[in-house]
């Protein structure tokens, strides 16, 4: 059974055509580039969000001298889209901050999604200025799809980075293991993740974050659903898997706490964020996390 | 259902423990460089294979006075296992050599996950050795699991990339949809594939890529397996999804050609990779490529 999230998972449903087949081709970028073109508004890396709830654009002309600009798609009427990169921006490869959820629950999901996208390719190219294979300087290529050496004796090709993030819940017999980092709010747990590894597949990299963190074997992963997580460059794999032992081993370098909690302490705990109930067992993800979803999904089997 | 390939995908079954927790321990690290310790031995970023068919190694003895050393991990006997970064080591950012083929079908699975992970970390420091972001040089950290700015005012983290690419079966009224790059052998069809970008999903990877690269839209996007690539750094997250309609268009710059195969005709090409039968409608694509995973998962459908 394909889960279909309603509404969708945040960050994704983009609105933009990405028109891939525009990036390389200079005359046509350049055409693009006109009176029509949008800029999006960005504060640093935050977006800018205007009284009507949506995010904020402007022309070509708010562009900064010494900007670098990156170009998004087609809007629906055929209008290119742009995001600036300033020479002041030095980016933030940091975890998403509280100030920036609040944007995350109000965006229009369309919105989102360019948000998303625009700020981990803004960010991307504000952390890879230099070469890092001679360490010159490169500049922005195919409209900000990639980054060129200027050494003419390296050329090296730089594309924007997306990391695969595991993300899972695990079950045994009927409860859920979820864990707390340090950083979390009171009472807040969530599904456990960490990054896939060169030499892994995703259920490989499930198996062993579940071990590392919790010390728990698991077993016949699969996965649910997915999400990109712009802080800075995510793709949040969400998979679920199954325990057949509950012992817990918690390594306190990754976690605070990790427990396995029932059926109807998750049931509980979703509902509460509708309702504002404070006294669950635990504060569940909000919606706007993949992780929120796992357990969704999981109610719902 | 759970795809459980048998035997399984290449690339994956890792043997080694990855024993993240040693990683950042620098005298634990230490420690395990001892006259035990094993050094994999590599020709550039090829394997070496002994006589026995399996992945050669030396100790910590044979290591370039200049290397720099990565953790892959501890084995069975809980020897530290390690590969060599040599200052000569330009890396690769190609695809794999016809030489390698020959490794990726006779390596033990457990040795082939062992030279893939290795051979992307090896790659990765040898394309890495400056800082993105300030030009500066940098050090190898972390067992080799992170490269660090050397410049006080810096010092910047930099991890090893995995770049999730979308490979898909695409069907319609029980025919497949696989295309031709101009690089593959002669009557070679595969899945068509592209990497996840910045700010999509993996369904809405699959989407783009299918639309752009052949004109098609498609549907109901699941995830059916996926295999860690190490050419340089990707990570192949094989799906599965429907069309309507069969008209193609294809982006000549990325194909060769893409047609529709009925499913006699797949059946045939994957039967004829062991008979070496050559009169089929086209070549199906060798057991190590994910993509025959794709097309041996659907025929089983």
């Amino acid at each position: 059974m394909l889960y279909r999230p309603n509404p969708p998972i945040s960050f994704t449903g983009a609105v933009l055509d990405r028109a891939d087949h525009i990036r390389a081709d200079a005359d046509k970028l350049a055409e693009l580039m006109n009176w029509r073109a949008r800029l999006l508004r960005l504060d640093g890396l935050d977006p800018v969000i205007g009284d009507d709830g949506a995010l904020v654009w402007g022309t070509l002309a708010d562009a900064g001298e010494h900007d670098e600009l990156v170009f998004l798609g087609l809007d629906e009427s055929g209008r290119a889209c742009f995001a600036p990169v300033s020479p002041a921006n030095k980016g933030n490869p940091g975890p998403a901050n509280p100030r920036l959820w609040g944007a995350m629950a109000s965006l229009p999901a369309g919105d989102l999604a360019t948000y998303g996208g625009a700020r981990a390719l803004v960010d991307w190219h504000a952390r890879h200025r230099f070469c890092a294979r001679c360490g010159y300087t490169t500049k922005l290529g195919k409209g900000g799809w990639q980054r060129k050496c200027v050494n003419m004796d390296c050329k090296a090709e730089h594309f924007p980075r997306v990391d695969p993030v595991t993300i899972m819940s695990v079950e045994w017999e009927g409860n859920l293991l979820l864990g707390r980092q340090p950083r979390f709010p009171a009472k807040r747990y969530s599904a456990l993740a960490g990054f896939v590894e060169p030499g892994e597949s995703i259920e490989e990299a499930v198996a062993r974050e579940v071990h590392e963190e919790a010390g728990v074997r698991v077993r016949d992963v699969r996965y649910v659903a997915c999400q990109p997580w712009p802080f800075p460059s995510s793709l949040m794999i969400g998979c679920h898997a199954y325990a057949d032992d509950p012992a817990i081993t918690i390594d306190k370098t990754e976690l605070e706490d990790a427990r396995w909690f029932t059926r109807d302490e998750v049931v509980y705990a979703m509902e509460a964020l509708k309702t504002g109930a404070e006294d669950g067992a635990f504060i569940a993800p909000p919606p706007f996390a993949v992780a929120h979803h796992l357990l969704k999904w999981w109610i719902e089997q």
